[in-house]
């Protein structure tokens, strides 16, 4: 078994967290995580009354403990984050901006703050705001993304900060997470693999094109003015999004609108052409649908495998 | 002393390839890398005389085994390629293309041929064409990059060839090393580190650049129309890039001959405003010059120590 700061700290069984996606982290597939012994991570994308249901759908699924995750720049962050307070959510993640105004009340409450960071600057911040642990998060992570990769932005961030740093970012098998071991983190966080768990109600049709995608199947959106760049699987969407983005007549105002909506058409209707699939480059390693418990076994089974073993090159 | 099928089948002390940097890998800092246990590769892009120069100066100072990078691209590739045999370089290391027409007589002569993929596709022809090896190269490293980032990339490419892989992008120390092993890399090779090493000729004001940098202190350029794209650092140079590539009216040729004579710029005039500073994301961690030799020996120490104590978390 491996005990990290992160394992101990939050009272998990092993330290790994599921990636909160938005759109497609429900409780139902939190639960399994966090039943499993991993942290599962509901998005609060979706609204207040969706935030408490799934929390509600969550704390009847499993015991232990669960997080959620807060993009900061949502509408609906000032609700969700009373919402993580009312119900005594052990952990939230955070993501598009300084949590400050929420940290008060969060700690008061108990609440382990954990922000997703992309930088050295932004960890040594979020640290200072009391943070128990940051995610160091690279671009080839699905959804939004930095420009670090997590082998370059990892032990940067370990360097500059003394609380647990978990790695996120291609990291799909117990390859990465020795990997991310290696590099000083204490746990990692896991996307990708968890989108074709069996318990994960993202649409098939979605599940098949992370299924299929190869190593090459990513591209980014949203790069050319910064700020909003995103990693999906290439299709219809990604191709007339880059078009778009790169007309001669584009602004920042012309393509701001151009995701809006793309996320729940892949991943809640299944239209996986015209519809965005986010995902990570690690997708074209993520090929067979697996319950969550065998996913983190497997992972974690590995892992303990991997680092044992490490000392087999040394003569 | 980490043995793997690098450091046997080249006769390697150590599994460190130093990264054949254009215009900046030349005999002597080659020569230093492989006196120091690794392998030293001479760039070829400056054209036969300089690369002939340049071995012959490598071979004054060292009698280990050393390399020679060659772009696939360069007018100059069919005189480095006979080079390469005449001079009976023991490896040769090829990027930008498919070394298909030189291969038959480099494997006659016995040279080891081991090309940098940024793909499993490539990776797999290359293995096909007969290569000893290959460098997994993530997009992190400064220079001419692909799309998949190191953590992603390696296990890939480890999975889909039989062939031992090194990896590169964002290793600059034991942890990057060590990580890299456990993805599943035999070796790794090391570019932006050796920029600041006392024995690498590269202008002082370009060494300055890389220890100053910080984590986020990168971009890239060339981007836009594909095939072209650069990590370097952030200076007028890129800015003015940046803004020309993205201009309405640019186009793949108004774009193509902005970086000539950028890098030797930079690197022999040491103009660091308008030349072209290429180094990796892993600049931030770069913050001391040292001789080659004591970073081999503290990477190795490092990895060693981390590989040996990689199961202080299982409890």
């Amino acid at each position: 078994m491996l005990s990290t700061r992160i394992t101990e700290g939050l009272g998990l069984r092993y330290p790994v967290f599921q990636g909160g996606m938005a759109w497609i982290a429900d409780g139902k597939l939190a639960a399994a995580v966090s039943e499993a012994g991993g942290l599962g991570i509901i998005s609060a994308m979706a609204g207040g009354d969706y935030l408490r249901g799934q929390i509600k759908i969550a704390r009847e699924l499993t015991d232990r403990p669960i997080g959620v995750n807060l993009m900061l720049q949502s509408p609906t962050a000032e609700e969700a984050a009373q919402i993580i307070i009312d119900e005594k959510v052990e952990v939230v993640t955070t993501g598009a901006g300084m949590p400050t105004k929420f940290m008060p009340a969060w700690l008061e409450a108990g609440v382990k703050v954990i922000p997703v960071v992309a930088s050295v600057a932004m960890a040594v911040r979020m640290e200072k705001l009391g943070a128990f642990a940051v995610v160091a998060e690279g671009q080839e992570s699905g959804g939004h993304i930095g420009e670090l990769t997590t082998i370059a932005l990892v032990p940067q961030v370990v360097d500059a900060v003394s609380i647990p740093v978990i790695a996120a970012g291609g990291i799909a098998d117990g390859r990465g997470t020795a990997a991310s071991f290696m590099l000083g983190a204490e746990g990692v966080q896991i996307g990708t693999r968890f989108l074709v768990a069996e318990e994960c109600g993202v649409h098939e049709n979605y599940k098949k094109m992370v299924l299929d995608a190869a190593d090459t199947s990513t591209v980014t959106t949203g790069r050319r003015f910064g700020g909003n760049t995103c990693r999906c699987i290439k299709n219809k969407f990604s191709r007339e999004f880059i078009v778009k983005e790169y007309a001669p007549d584009a602004t920042p105002e012309s393509v701001a609108d151009l995701g809006v909506g793309a996320l729940r058409r892949a991943a809640v209707e299944g239209d996986t052409k015209t519809g965005c699939v986010l995902a990570g480059q690690i997708s074209g390693m993520v090929n067979r649908p697996q319950p969550v418990a065998e996913m983190i076994e497997e992972i974690m089974k590995d892992t303990e495998e991997l680092l044992k073993g490490a000392t087999k090159w040394i003569k």
